[in-house]
């Protein structure tokens, strides 16, 4: 195969992007990696640690980079992902390809079809990389991040071009299974397996702090008998809002359904303490649990 | 100090009461250790692992080894420690120490005084080691499981005896960390850090499981898209219900309490998925966990 992509320009350099920079490099890529991201510390440590190459100073600088680009990787929340996609848009070309990280795909997507669909356009493949840690930045970026992971691609119905194809091989490089799923498919299943054990988390870790936040006797208690279980499942609590504010704008109406639903499961089990439908639960839970290890 | 613990019984071989008999032969303790389990694979494991150097084959057995024993230790769920603190009581004797593994510790603690207060009672130190696994039995007991947690006491307000003291001493050499606590804020701290962990634990596995439990399909993308975050939140849905059936009725009314104000969060969150309500709701769990890390 001839390749064809030469230059990489990375816009977020969070961990994400970081960590697809240190992958890239350690899969033996090796053409140019430069990268912009509204951070200055967060490009400089990205620098630093050998995600990237060169970076731009200011967003003129970064247009000017992803023009010369063969591929352009958005890694930056899911609105600032829509923003760049109509940035670009105009400046790119047939022979490039913009690709993207972002936690939700659906108005991705669909976006992505009205702005790239063209034989004049750059081609577009929404992806997704389903690997993170509850804190973000380039300084926890990982070469193997993505290993064993599984990089989710939702792509419109239409035939894959060699720049795509490229992309995908390389990110199978990383240690990655690609997997393409409709848009809409990804945005609920998503919801079920990483939203909703966000938001539960959040929900749980900001109840224990409301109820005990200002009470040291309380906390001390807390800290003293909680153990595994209560770190666990409080574990995602520590994720920032900046990370989730733009899942719970793009992802709204599924993660509000999966959320109502849990609320109701948790009244059942509320209702039932002393009644053998608990059982139920216990056994159910049981059996998902044996297949989902 | 005069040693008086010699003969030690323990009644429930599981995950918690052999282990408790192998990490008392780690630290040293030669006197004998004999058992008794409903279950004989449990207790045959129990002989097996040399958590235990002799066993009861019969309730009667049983009995029997309790009143030459200096220490008896119930190690089975609630309802069944409240079954044979009343078993017990008439049989032994003032120099007798009976103490218990149960997670719940309010109805313990108020039979206790009642069995346990006079002078030619046994004494009863209610207790609760925090530390297991989502899964039981004596096949995975680890005379390290206590290294690192804390050994729960819930004494009734009357002078230590040399017996107790002596007990506490022996949790000590498991690496174990002793705290006291009132009964009824055990039960409701360990609703908050145990027990609405768990239930929530159960709620979401059994609510996936009824969603994509008769949808291969679906079973597919959640387990390759599922992460940490997922196996994480579900974990504890392994738990079985025979464990967790004696908490829920012994604590009925703090677990009830801690499912409803979680209910309550989650609908805040998800009326708020696109209000600054939610950011607030995000802090305060960074901040919770910021703290309990």
């Amino acid at each position: 195969m001839i390749e064809r992509i030469h230059r990489i320009v990375i816009i977020g350099t969070g961990l994400i992007g970081a960590s697809t920079g240190l992958a890239l490099r350690e899969a033996g890529f090796t053409g140019a990696i430069s990268a912009f991201d509204a951070s200055s510390l967060e490009l400089e440590a990205a620098l630093a640690r050998g995600a990237i190459d060169s970076l731009a100073h200011s967003r003129a600088e970064a247009l000017e980079l992803a023009r010369r680009a063969d591929l352009i990787l958005l890694a930056v929340p899911v609105l600032a992902i829509l923003d760049w996609m109509h940035t670009l848009a105009p400046i790119l070309g047939p022979h490039q390809l913009l690709t993207d990280t972002g936690s939700t795909k659906l108005q991705i997507t669909e976006v992505g079809a009205k702005l790239f669909g063209g034989e004049s356009t750059a081609g577009f493949l929404p992806g997704h990389p389903m690997a993170g840690k509850e804190s973000g930045g380039a300084a926890l970026a990982e070469s193997g991040l993505f290993r064993g992971a599984t990089w989710l691609f939702t792509p419109a119905p239409s035939e894959s071009s060699e720049l795509e194809a490229e992309w995908r091989e390389r990110v199978a490089t990383f240690g990655a299974r690609t997997l393409d799923l409709d848009a809409a498919r990804h945005d609920e299943i998503c919801a079920w397996v990483s939203h909703l054990p966000q938001m539960l988390s959040t929900a749980l870790a900001a109840l224990l702090e409301d109820t005990f936040g200002d009470d040291p006797a309380g906390r001390a208690e807390v800290d003293a008998i909680g153990g595994r279980a209560l770190r666990e499942t409080t574990r995602l609590g520590a994720s920032p809002y900046s990370m989730w504010r733009d899942v719970a704008l793009s992802n709204t109406e599924p993660v509000a359904a999966t959320l109502l639903a849990l609320e109701q499961r948790l009244q059942q089990i509320r209702e039932n303490l002393r009644t053998p439908e608990l059982r139920e639960q216990f056994l159910l839970a049981n059996r998902f649990r044996s297949r989902n290890q």
